[in-house]
């Protein structure tokens, strides 16, 4: 493959602007503060962690910004070989303007002092959506959030839903829910109320998705009011204690509840499938998740069939299953291909998945990236390391072995960068 | 890896003629009438439902070969970045001699006149193997096929067995087999007797290969005669009624008959594992079906180990099953890697699972490649991406890694593609 | 990317000595004696079985070494494309001085005789180790072997204890057991006693490490000791004839107790994930095993959660279980990547795999490559295959893409090579 040919369609597809469809930035508080919001990053803690560093020295509560980089910085080095330590030195580039090869105790501080003068400008937030080349990015909001202060045309809700699927036996959910719902939680009929009060709360405020996150052996299933209702009220009298079958009764049932307000609210619902909660408890924070990447799309065979309007985008946690992905999304019109998630979303798994996603999915179906960050630093490197990819197999595929000029190659590449998230999430209005 | 090498390698290796060890063709009507034979091939009419075109659309029975044509192409636009629509732009190009970019409404009325032309010569079938360098394509016969009317050299018997193992609790299908075979179909030793009847009637007719699709969760077991004969029994009196349990166990003593025939007749036993039927029920004709890529093939392990003389041609639907293949194929002397099926039919699977198959499995145990064809204008294109994938290996690998001579990489490329396909196939005659 | 850029790498990695951190070697016969001993390796043997030569033809045991040579060149022909063939040609070149592109009847027996000309030096053990830049190569011993007569810095013992976790039943194990540890395998309290004298054994003689093969189904979970030595005494009494779950059970709690002597002792415990034994019963010997791909590390979740303190490096054996293995290791502290195993030991497995480790893997986790091999010939081509992947990967991500000085891609090369083996198997001493 040319590098030059590979530069070039780079260049072409890093100079559009972007909606990024999934994030989970804080629309009061979207950008960093100091280096330890970036350096806090999961990515890092957990890695530096797993090279070594005691999890009391990383999440030591009463250390300063400044003392907690300083530690997590004595970490790095083993993890100079990472894609994820490879983000924080183009954002150093791109939006500090410091360039270094390596972070370590000669040159930190001088990159935290530099990136505090970005950070304390009054329009850094602008500054870092305009080098990021982004127009909007998509939140990830809890059920009961307000959604107020805050521009929904930037910053767009999304209802996220693993708490009501999973979480339900928790008095301090149904709380939550009763509270913001304004509807007892006592009954599956006032449950069904609740719920669709969410989805009337959100679409006046400009919702876009509907999404989960779900365990390798969830297999969604349609459960009659009759046999959710009798879980429910074990449920409701024994909270966490009630038996496994009776809470995951009263989840499948909410779930479908959930696929039928988004077929009649016109939601897409986000579908995030294959992680395990917790695998690794004494792993610092957001560093305790894995899987079990044996899961399979044909466990969604029976909600894919019974809600034929609504679109599931699809992520998979584990680049196996991104084949059942790629012909699940060449065969039922409601299932498109969506992003590289988490533990797929190094660039030889990326380059591998969206290159098969690329030859055999209609062009229409396939959303091509998402950042899932918490801080809007990451999304240009981030986005940088995903157009590469694209780049790359743009170039050596469409241009270089099926023959295609650049502009058309460019014209695919930004289909699915942009074009698509326009066209599934914003389907009722633009 | 040197563009000028891989295109040399792909020239020789095009330049010889084969043989097609697998194929859907009617040899009754083995070549298109209309274009609308072509663009009716399910990847185009599944694609075109699942990218937005209602089935209503696509499959309504009034509509005369070129107005299905006219609707199909309005869909093609969403997959012009597919494999699939790939092939078709090939054949017309090298076959009715039209270059086309693209397929749209500004030209599809001239394509569909230039290919008329072609269809509509009394030697199109000659033509179009001889264009496609073809000496013999490989049948999918029913069981009860009569076999009859066609040059059985050319177009070669394959006895397919699904509907035997799968289907026989269907009276329509113990019907055709009492038909076919003149025999009562009222115990297993009449079971029996039917199905060596069948197996001498292809015989008789030059039959090369056994063959049978196979579910995921299919594991091949010895059933005795006694329980099988209690499972018949309720079979025949129920039908399709009978448990679940009692026609798996009719079809697994179905099965390993099949195989023991195999034996007998010295019939390689082509085995497609890996697919489940009808899993998006509302699809268009033949786009339904899909799969549940947990499969692995220690669940053929007591067949593999009970006929030794039996040659198992394996075909796996899913690319995370190819390194299973590759050892198993390693291993087992009488296990194959047989081509690439389906869903694992696009380049970037064929390059990655053909070079595993080329690194690790014995060169006369590896059958290059199949087009799974139902019109004969397929095989040129789809032989062509499989032998651009093939020359990829053979140059990068080989040559420029490995240090072969060009003419032996090429060899070896032969040898996959016709060599093995004949002494593999054609090993009581050839 | 560039072939020089390539070959320098290469070069550099090749240019400096070596630890081999498992092997079967025999350190009372580390070298070959003939050149039966090289293509008398399962890898020839079961791939000539594959490819034809009945195993009676291979496995005759009176044949001389050189009519087994004779025999087994027959059957060459067709593995001639495989990577393992390739190790026979690297070795009889850079080892015995022949260059040759095919072995075949008309050139085995010079071949033969250049080789034992080579074996018959006196030196011969000492110049294999130095044309092979090796230093040290870790055993896999026994439990109850002596570990006397050979120098245990060169070669390393690593008590290997499949036998006692899946064969304690067998009277044959336990009398082993009880003669070496001189302690009377009679009740649980015993059997504990008797694996601690084994342990105290090893590390009196140098052990590194301890390991164990493992198949799909193991999943380690803590056993009560009550429970234990229930289902010990039904072992003990009846032998293999027990149930399968009360040797699972002895089985489950020998394991937990190895990985708590492996705490207490200080050593890392290897485990080698997924081979299903004697799959292939009718197989060559050593050529009979296969696997299910159907393994999850979140089998290993308890196991990891429990022993903080011991280094776990893991080996997978398909290539699908690899992206578990990064994440795992990505996660938790005590996971490391270890090697490229067996059926995953074939170039383009390697090469993906191992990018997939190098980009998201702390670098001080990831250890490089080990021979598996049972004789020292085997080390030299297989190191050789595992650096040109290696070289491929560093010139390709590292340098053309993360912009890295070839210095500093060579400097992580060597860390997986050989700096990790000495800190994760080394760490008390060095």
């Amino acid at each position: 493959m040319s590098a030059a040919l590979k530069t070039r369609l780079f260049d072409e597809l890093n100079s559009h602007v972007l909606i990024d469809p999934h994030t989970h930035i804080n629309p009061h508080s979207p950008a960093s503060e100091t280096l330890a919001d970036i350096l806090g990053y999961h990515y890092y803690t957990e890695l530096a962690h797993s090279a070594g560093m005691p999890q009391s020295r990383i999440e030591d509560a009463t250390l300063t910004p400044k003392e907690k980089v300083g530690r997590l910085v004595e970490g790095l080095g083993h993890l100079d070989n990472t894609v994820q330590l490879s983000w924080l030195l183009e954002a150093a580039r791109e939006l500090f303007g410091v360039e270094l090869d390596r972070i370590d105790a000669s040159n930190w501080e001088s990159l935290y002092d530099a990136a505090q003068k970005k950070f304390d400008q009054p329009d850094w937030e602008e500054q870092v959506l305009r080098l990021s080349k982004l127009e909007a990015v998509f939140l990830t909001n809890d059920f009961d959030d307000a959604l107020e202060g805050f521009d929904t045309g930037r910053y767009v809700p999304c209802l996220r839903t693993d708490d009501l699927v999973f979480h339900l036996a928790k008095p301090a959910v149904r709380q939550r829910l009763q509270a913001c719902s304004a509807t007892s939680i006592d009954s599956l009929a006032n449950l069904q109320v609740a719920l669709r009060q969410r989805f009337e709360h959100f679409t006046a405020h400009q919702v876009r998705a509907c999404a989960i996150s779900l365990p390798p052996h969830f297999t969604p299933q349609r459960v009659s009011d009759a046999a959710a209702s009798s879980a429910l009220d074990k449920v409701l009298a024994q909270n966490e204690e009630a038996s496994e079958q009776e809470r995951a009764t009263v989840g499948y049932w909410i779930f479908w509840k959930l696929a039928e307000f988004c077929a009649e609210f016109r939601l897409p619902f986000d579908l995030m499938i294959g992680v395990n909660r917790a695998v690794y408890p004494a792993g610092v924070f957001q560093g305790q998740d894995l899987y079990d990447s044996r899961v399979s799309l044909i466990q969604y065979r029976e909600l894919f069939n019974a809600f034929p309007s609504v679109t599931f985008p699809v992520s998979v946690l584990a680049s196996v299953t991104n084949q059942e992905l790629v012909s699940y999304a060449w065969i039922f019109p409601n299932v498109v291909c969506n992003g590289h998630w988490w533990y797929s979303n190094t660039p030889s798994f990326i380059r591998r998945d969206l290159q098969a996603r690329l030859e055999a999915v209609p062009r229409n179906k396939i959303v091509g990236y998402y950042s899932d960050m918490y801080k809007l630093e990451f999304a240009l490197p981030k986005f940088a390391m995903f157009k590469r990819c694209l780049a790359s197999v743009l170039a050596e595929h469409f241009v270089e072995s099926m023959g295609w000029s650049e502009q058309r190659a460019v014209e695919l590449g930004l289909q699915t960068l942009r074009g698509n998230v326009e066209s599934l999430f914003y389907a009722q209005s633009r």
